[in-house]
């Protein structure tokens, strides 16, 4: 998507072939890119967050593996890299996907050829990634046609996001964002409620960043605020992504995902989530209690950044000393909550 | 109750007779005091949110007025006195009350024995404030101690807030937590979760703070996490406070409320609301469609004040220029949702 008018993905190869990503710690302060050279780049980006989003960590670790190839492409390091890889995050399930994707193709492979291959594997997980996500937009936006036609005419469809399942969560054009993307595309008239999603504020920092370069009219609101708005009838639809969702249709995204859900049906609204089918873990049943949720450090919860009056980023504590807090990064939303899946396949209600 | 081992009230008459309040805003980081000495320093505490909690914006109204008549004690400034403090905030039925109640007072009373007769009513709501608050502690101790009973010996009773329904919202004791201290002065053991309450945070800043100054254990979160700990079996009851009560038992209180008790339906916690009745405002049946919700400066949710590196106050933008925010600082959670009330006079289920 745009990026100051030009093109960008959130991961790729540059013109020497070396992997290169948006480093998204510090949007929208700052658009920098980094280069990854090793695994150990590969997992450390997953880790801190210089890379997000379950599609987007997925082919970050297939590169990973890539790289890791080019060091040493023995089976024992195709076995290391792997733990070292999917030690980074524990939630997304496109995480061990793509690095067991990688494994299991390699295993077969020369492993002098290792490095190019997996090299291309990746380059490869990239592209069906973008590819999928379109797909979703294409089955998305048919939903939100469908209710720009209930509404009188002109009058924009009003779709409440959480998180940021935006292109930054993806390679490109995003999972929950597609269907807005290509409704925008089609000229279907939208605005889109964009939830902060603290602790994080990737909405706030991610999502309301990636809606301005498009030129997506959207207003910031905090996560309290959902539920007021539904209750007044300012809301179309629901639309969010997952990091996991069960055979059965549990689906498991950014903390407070639930709440929005619960909101939304209490006020008649209907609350999709697009995803890729790579997001479904189709060993679990119960998502509430099979899904292992990470909790991440309470300095996120604490502590935040942002540019003070000089322009300056500074991280500032926003809690009295010795307080102490606790920063669990996603919920469950069972699936009797959720209108339907958006998938590069089709639209799947449960 | 307790900041620095020393008792304090929110707003209170100093040895000279001068009405002085803490400044709120710039706690956890700042304790700072200030004297109010007019009606318009009365109104731009309320407006701007040095003192802030439905009870003490009451109180801070009626030493407002007192203030006025020391100014001018005429029929005149009786009103204009009224209108300028009732300006000052919009949902909050207690300030509307406070100056009523004053004004009706006076009107009967020779002109210049107003500016007496104002500061010892003023004086009487702030002693009643507290002993109202003492009251709705007994009564919402004893839901906890039931809670208690139910439960492991020694295992804490797990009550989830939002927002800060605490002392520093009331004269003294708080709403919400007027429970939560008797139960602890009775040694019912308890931990409180704290939501952090975006945007203007009066969770993270004032609730810890509060709790960490009176010795109550606590955990601060996210506003998004309450759902997933409900859904865990993580709390045992809710329990909030209310600025404005219908008389059918439609509570309005502040934005994220709505979300909270929700998710305690869906996981059958029980949702509680402490509250004076001077909160209910018999006017109303349906608070949804007929309280009016106050939406305040965006920069709130654009902007946080914490401290840097240096403890230095610094105030930090989040977002990236030129986008569009909308600030709606209460929600209303219809009586379905609520278990029960609990005010002066008892525990009141609707």
């Amino acid at each position: 998507m745009l990026v100051n008018g030009s093109k960008y993905q959130s991961i790729w190869r540059n013109t020497h072939g070396n992997v290169e990503i948006i480093d998204q710690r510090w949007l929208p302060h700052e658009f920098s890119i980094q280069g990854l050279s090793s695994a150990y780049d590969a997992m450390v980006a997953i880790r801190d967050m210089w890379v997000r989003g379950a599609p987007l960590i997925g082919v970050t670790a297939a590169y990973g593996m890539a790289l890791a190839m080019q060091e040493n492409y023995s089976n024992g390091n195709l076995i290391d890299a792997g733990k070292l890889l999917n030690s980074a995050r524990p939630t997304a399930v496109n995480l061990s996907w793509a690095v067991k994707k990688i494994q299991d193709f390699l295993i077969e492979t020369e492993p002098k050829r290792r490095p190019e291959i997996a090299m291309l594997l990746a380059d490869q997980m990239a592209d069906d990634d973008i590819k999928t996500n379109l797909l979703i937009g294409k089955n998305g936006a048919k939903i939100i046609q469908n209710i720009a036609e209930s509404k009188p005419h002109g009058e924009p469809v009003r779709i409440l996001t959480h998180c940021n399942a935006g292109w930054l969560a993806t390679v490109d054009r995003g999972t929950a964002t597609a269907p807005i993307y290509e409704a925008h595309e089609q000229g279907i008239p939208i605005e889109v409620w964009v939830d902060e999603t603290r602790p994080r504020n990737q909405g706030a920092s991610l999502t309301t960043w990636e809606l301005l370069h498009n030129d997506i009219p959207h207003t910031l609101i905090v996560d309290n605020a959902g539920g007021h708005l539904m209750q007044h009838g300012f809301v179309d639809l629901c639309l969010v992504g997952s990091d996991r969702t069960t055979a059965t249709g549990d689906v498991c995204n950014k903390i407070g995902t639930y709440l929005k859900a619960l909101a939304a049906r209490d006020n008649n609204v209907p609350f999709y989530v697009a995803l890729p089918t790579s997001t479904i873990d189709t060993k679990l049943g119960d998502g509430v209690n099979e899904i292992p949720i990470e909790f991440r450090p309470v300095e996120e919860v604490t502590h935040i950044i942002g540019r003070d009056s000089k322009n300056i980023l500074t991280k500032v504590k926003l809690v009295p000393d010795d307080v102490s807090a606790l920063n669990p990064a996603f919920d469950v939303t069972p699936r009797h909550l959720v209108t339907a899946l958006i998938t590069e396949e089709g639209i799947k209600a449960h």
